[in-house]
């Protein structure tokens, strides 16, 4: 179910690309450009550790949604979406998984 | 497929906790404890930024995919993760969704 | 002249720590707490880096400022000034000319 | 004394520039590029951060040295250097202390 969220959520961005900057929230992060997105990933990284450090979990979760929100709507502004990012991991997973499988088989 | 890939990935992060230390990079980051997590957060939101200011797509998918998989440490060493983060931008984008449709039937 | 400017700002900041939280930024900031500030000195990396990128001094310039200003604060909320951290610059700075010339000198 | 630390570092910072890339820490981290330089200030950040959260002192002035050191770097490698940062910051020190001042005086 929530597992397809992530291409949902990059479907929508797409679409708000056409959008008026005035109609969302996204589209005028669009409209500002790449600094302003960038600039808010920064600032939502920043709020993780804060979060993490206070050790709260709905705030810790809050933030998180916040960062991969906005590292969302920068892969859309260059034209990219999430599943290049879950094939990456994929990729490393499975030979980490084997490498790590294979390491604790040898001890 | 890949959208099963954070469920799967957290998976393998919960089943490193018990791992020995030398066993592999998560069970170091594990035992090195939150602040070292952290750090690696920090990083790779900063690589992010510098990916995306360079504007090659594989090295911007990479540092994407080093930050993503460094937040789902984190989630993991805090007894959290990917389903609460996915189901808060679920939350989110719903009534987003609904909201910037409902602002654009108004022009 | 200017070389005074960190203590004199120094000396500010923590004259603003009795100052009423609408009377200026700084006595706001105060008022927030330490995550407001920290989250700030986030901020400023982020766009200092940025900046950086971009290649203009003028906009470097202002960030890197904005980012020393908040570091500023943020030790000010911590009973620290910015002599604590020149100190160990000075320090640091000593060794390592010193171990510097000592390796320029085997060559 | 501490207070012309800035000025000093920044002479050696730039006395670096010509200096073998095997030679010191700063050659070599001028040798990798503005993006190396960029990177350790985002980490800096970043540690700066937990440190204040940890709310250790020593930690901290080590933490916003480092930090401080790395913006230097970074400005000296785009042909800048601290005096204009610290011109900004007395430039709004200057404005925003008259502007508090008349602010309080009103109260």
């Amino acid at each position: 179910m929530s597992d397809e969220i992530l291409r949902e959520l990059a479907a929508t961005l797409e679409a708000r690309k056409h959008a008026d900057p005035d109609s969302s929230y996204v589209a005028r992060l669009y409209a500002k450009g790449l600094d302003a997105i960038l600039k808010k990933v920064g600032e939502e990284a920043a709020e993780t550790l804060l979060a993490a450090k206070n050790g709260e979990p709905e705030p810790l979760v809050r933030e998180t949604a916040d960062l991969w929100f906005h590292t969302l709507v920068m892969l859309a502004h260059q034209g990219l979406g999430p599943d290049a990012v879950l094939n990456e991991l994929h990729r490393r997973f499975g030979t980490s998984g084997l490498a790590e499988k294979a390491a604790r088989a040898a001890n």
